[in-house]
């Protein structure tokens, strides 16, 4: 039997770090629900930096960059963080280098772990299926906003907890890996509606991005597994899955 | 109209600190809910210190203290961190120095602000009644477990948000604060069996000290307010309230 644990906020890393564990790193609305569609699309690999002066070198280098703060785009960025952004014919075959204002953060705090793996609820199934599999303990870390709880992450994460002690394999004592799981029976009914109650849900209306929620809320359009492989974002796509939806 | 914010851990205490607001610290398990029942049977004053070393200082000097860690009682101290320690033939008229795992932590950090008030399911109604009448935002600072967020702190959050939002004088756009108002709405049909799920129910239960759920979940068995004074924490007790349940 192996554990599953949520963290709420990149600030509680510390007292929840797990180096044996498979960290998935969660930030729905948008970088990860993004990097999703990036591999969906066909992009060759993702280079997260946590920084925006290191985005700006790599852009010095050549490289497309993705980079947002607080939902904008920056001026010497190609693409924001809008899934739409990342179109078949802008990314294939493409290494893309990419800085968000919380999750790309996110990522890289996890890196010492035995695994880190991009998780949403775009890839919901694929992911389960194959932390099942690795039989690993699992941490959830929520990249949040600012430091802040948010909903959208929360709610993820007891959608993931939710498929993982379902399979019988894992178990927890983890108070917040609990309320996930009853924020996600909650939130599971209508995903798309509950989701008016997120704080950030009303961010991106204001700025006039918030295009993304029903795509950021549809469970299982890919089977796309972005894993953190040295510095870069892979792809593992679970081809050989029977694509039964665990949820 | 006002805001109530929830922080989740102490840990989070920067990245939701307002100190227009009054500070209500909740650390259900036990500390908040037995310095209730301290001034509801008589103590004078409780002097919060966070270290070990400054409560060991002050027993030197001839106070009574209250100091435990991880739920046991220190060897030099008088009283531990149970509700029923501080019975009124041991506390009435008394000043007690207290020191716990984390509730005393969480009240020194919150020093700065407006205000500071000791919150637990004990002094619910009263408490709401009172910060209502303050007419000032408020942030419910849960004490959590080693800066791990836990389920009991989060209840009471909820529960009090609760009040107070369903008072009209209050709003909120802070994701934590909607979340703890779900697990309210979930854990208030059966308070005391809802705690099973409670991490430190169980860390309790192994030690022994589990003797005091029922009262640590019992809605309004008060009407002390505790509230910190310069470095003291003293009793304001709404003696003039019609005392109806806001609950």
């Amino acid at each position: 039997m192996k554990k599953i644990e949520v963290c709420y906020s990149p600030a509680l890393y510390p007292y929840y770090r797990n180096d044996e564990a498979i960290v998935v790193v969660s930030d729905i609305l948008r970088a990860t629900t993004a990097i999703c569609a990036a591999f969906e699309n066909g992009v060759k690999r993702i280079i997260p930096v946590a920084g925006l002066e290191e985005a700006r070198a790599w852009k010095k280098k050549g490289f497309l960059v993705a980079a947002e703060r607080d939902g904008i785009i920056l001026d010497f960025a190609d693409f924001g963080n809008s899934p739409f952004n990342f179109s078949p014919e802008r990314v294939k075959g493409a290494t893309i280098v990419y800085s968000t204002t919380n999750g790309t953060q996110a990522i890289e705090m996890a890196a010492q772990a035995r695994g880190v793996a991009i998780g949403a609820f775009v890839n919901l199934s694929a992911l389960a299926e194959w932390l099942i599999a690795e039989d690993s303990d699992v941490l959830v870390l929520c990249a949040g906003w600012k430091n802040r709880y948010n909903l959208e992450d929360s709610v993820f994460a007891g959608a993931l907890a939710s498929a993982l002690t379902g399979s019988g394999h894992y178990n927890t004592s983890c108070d917040s890996t609990v309320a996930a799981i009853e924020l996600w029976e909650i939130a599971r009914k209508d995903l798309l509606g509950y989701m008016e109650k997120a704080a950030h849900r009303h961010r991106l209306k204001k700025l006039g991005l918030d295009d993304v929620m029903p795509y950021c809320n549809t469970i299982d359009s890919t089977r796309v597994i972005p894993l953190l492989k040295d510095r870069f974002l892979v792809e593992h796509r679970d081809y050989f899955s029977k694509n039964h939806k665990i949820i």
